[in-house]
């Protein structure tokens, strides 16, 4: 089984977005990320995505408010940022807490800094196979570490495993849009296994760690791992229980190490695709 | 093999609009259907829609506008029916000519008037399972088919042939709503016969005459068919050959008389929820 590692589709994006900035004649773009609170998964996140804009030469900064801040207040901090002609796209950690009205910040968010695909513009787009908006950054993953790996994708069977905003209905779009043929699976699907091991290609995003294991997955069959998962040891993890494909699966992503270091960089690619348009 | 009539299905859906209507206080819903030019199937939906309102008690009008007008000019008058505040809901017939851009109708058309839900802040609803907003009425109208005849959709495998904006994309969305396993298959697919066989219910909109025969379907499945097609013989037929699924399907939709007439009737009802949320 070949272990399809992100770092090396990463760089393959690395070299496309040097490729961008040479048309931006010496101007950095700016990334903007939004938190409330101080949850680890979003630090962790924010941490990452600092990190990867930083290597790929790109400027990052992060705007954090406290977790009690009210939709007021959130609305006003947020529309300066969406507003400041100094960031090119911005992206927003979420789940946000309860007293925000995410959906007004669905709205407010300019589609064309709208890095991660959130308002309804670019996820019209996305739904209408349209490439000219941004999709959600892990959606756009999935279908990155296929392409960079030379996976062909028209005429064959993906079953993705999750419907998520995040993941799972843009990344059934993505599909559609290279000709597979998607069926989307969830938790009240009848015959998970089946249904899994029949598909020629297997997303797991359902956010369960190590619920699917070889015994969802067809001969020789890709898997790619979307879910990043802490187990009852404290351990990262994802959605698939890597080891136990050896013997069915042909390739698979790992986790950690897999789609999360692309994600980040499709983000970076969004930030200066959004700057090249402004 | 039973025939699933799209009368029965109108008729149930009249009860709610009826129902729907005592909320309004006497007041009567008002669609306008704007129409380019005089293309026979634009004039025969049109005509069939306006029954179908007039049969409803509701009221409706054409606004129909010469093939060639100008994007500007189409604009200015699409304007003044989108503002007008006598006016409901409004149903564009499409596509429209090669100078309007349409892309730009579907951005000005008010989301609160756009009964088929052309509109980007439509689609991202539709695409989140979010139904406050407005689903494209043919999409809607094949899950009323089923939910007026009792069929169960969760876990069920569903098949979809076509991935129109119009039907196949939204109708994936709807019925994952549903909780169906949904499979969108098209003309890249491969061994779409298999496929379409391992569907407990199968959707055909692919506008293709007849090209779904028995052989595509299982033993005890449930066809629906949304293809109006005029066969080499002038005559009107589906994306099914019915006759053919005799001993295979356990019910399936004719054509005429299946899935068109609810369409309307679907229209009707996103007519009165839009007159109730003005």
């Amino acid at each position: 089984m070949i272990t399809l590692k992100g770092a090396a589709v990463s760089a393959k994006i690395k070299e496309q977005v040097d490729t961008l900035l040479t048309d931006l004649k010496g101007k950095t773009p700016k990334l903007a990320i939004v938190r409330i609170g101080e949850r680890p998964d979003d630090l962790s996140y924010e941490r990452g995505a600092l990190k990867k804009m930083e290597s790929f030469g790109l400027m990052g900064e992060s705007f954090a408010f406290p977790q009690d801040i009210t939709d007021e207040a959130f609305k006003e901090e947020f529309a300066k940022i969406n507003e400041n002609p100094d960031i090119d796209g911005i992206l927003v950690l979420r789940p946000l807490p309860k007293q925000i009205k995410e959906k007004d910040i669905e709205h407010m968010i300019d589609p064309g800094k709208d890095l991660d695909g959130i308002s309804p513009e670019n996820i019209a787009r996305v739904f209408a196979g349209d490439d000219t908006g941004f999709a959600p950054c892990t959606a756009e993953a999935v279908v990155e570490v296929l392409k960079a790996n030379e996976i062909a994708l028209t005429g064959k069977r993906v079953a993705i495993v999750g419907r998520s905003m995040v993941v799972g209905r843009p990344l059934s779009m993505l599909m559609l849009k290279e000709n597979a043929t998607v069926t989307i699976c969830h938790t009240r699907t009848e015959n998970l296994k089946e249904t899994c091991k029949n598909a020629q290609i297997l997303v797991a995003a359902a956010g369960r760690a190590r619920m699917v294991d070889g015994s969802y997955v067809g001969k020789d069959a890709i898997v790619v791992d979307v879910g990043i998962n802490v187990d009852k040891d404290g351990k990262l993890c994802g959605d698939v229980d890597f080891d136990s494909l050896e013997g069915t699966a042909s390739m698979a992503t790992p986790v950690p190490g897999g789609v999360g270091a692309v994600t980040t960089a499709v983000l970076a690619r969004h930030l200066v695709s959004a700057a090249l348009k402004k």
